[in-house]
């Protein structure tokens, strides 16, 4: 939504660091490792996190974000991992504070690493750190070559950087040097190449989430 | 962003709202027509702008919002139409005060109809009115087939929608029947189904959009 003015702004912001600090020494005091998973709609996002539990040998928790609806909740679920649903009705973006409440509906005693799924765009999220040890942003070619270009803070702000659906590049014309050569230029980050559908590339993901 | 309190929020939204009705009147006095397209990033709202621009004999003037950047910009100014580029930094959505800076920029002697490109992102635009006579959003099939079940409001405050990169359906296994009837019961509102690349339903959008 709209910025106010200066003062309130900085209140927003300092106060949800605030509160994502407290949730990294939570989840540091319970040996957790977690990530927010970034980008837009239909990027793969779900797919992505669904691929790594299938993959990742460890207690697995998942807080999923949505405007509205449960479908990536229920897709999430059916792994039988512990998976919390966060509806931000109009926000465009999850914030610590939100994440707090979730984390109580989660047992942290029994999950080491925990995959936080993102409100689908590339604008918002990137203010409202989480208290994860890392930020990625997934993208997908079917989304054209100059998000990065378009888009830069969010990427700047990650830790890394999927570009996913990758075995549609050749048919939608999409040159993935385009868009890596951004990377290189204004967020020069670990890239990982996947397709989440084929399963293409998660192994090397995977492995990384795990180290 | 954060909507701080209710106070402020209202505010905003009627401070838009007046500054669009303004917009309304200006536009209805110098007997142009104009319509706002929203819809995520990669969708095609370029294309199918520039598509337009090619099908309709009318003079067209352009503005293109985006955080950052002028690649929209400069597909369009291609096209020798006045076009005016709106950069809103961290927001994710144009509101009616940008455009009323932006229509400074525009002899509005010389246009009949006026496209504006919204921000991309599915959740931020729909409060933000800017004294169009039609909203719409395009949507692409690579989303995903539950976008609008994912975000409701904004295709229930449009007045058309444009499903687009249909060609690219079938390859992705995406089934248009289940989006089609999920705005059947979210919001039935005119739809359109388009290929920009190919040009595939770009005529019956540009017959509806003069008429």
């Amino acid at each position: 939504m709209h910025i106010i003015d200066l003062g309130v702004e900085k209140d927003i912001y300092e106060v949800n660091r605030k509160i994502a600090n407290e949730i990294k020494e939570l989840l540091d005091k319970k040996g957790i490792k977690a990530i927010d998973f970034m980008g837009s709609i239909g990027s793969g996002k779900t797919l992505i996190i669904e691929r790594l539990i299938e993959k990742i040998d460890r207690r697995i928790g998942v807080i999923v974000g949505d405007v509205t609806g449960d479908d990536d909740y229920k897709r999430i679920k059916k792994y039988g991992v512990p998976v919390v649903n966060i509806n931000t009705g109009k926000e465009c973006h999850l914030d610590a504070h939100l994440i707090q409440h979730a984390l109580e509906d989660i047992n942290l005693d029994e999950i080491d690493l925990l995959f936080i799924e993102n409100i689908g765009n590339l604008v918002c999220p990137a203010d409202f750190e989480l208290g994860t040890h890392k930020r990625g942003v997934v993208i997908s070619v079917t989304e054209g070559d100059d998000m990065v270009r378009k888009h830069p803070l969010i990427f700047q702000i990650s830790d890394f950087i999927v570009i996913n659906k990758i075995d549609l590049a050749n048919y939608m014309e999409i040159d993935i040097n385009k868009i890596l050569k951004d990377i290189e230029k204004i967020a020069p980050k670990k890239v990982f190449l996947t397709d989440a559908k084929s399963g293409k590339g998660i192994d090397e993901l995977a492995k990384w989430v795990q180290s």
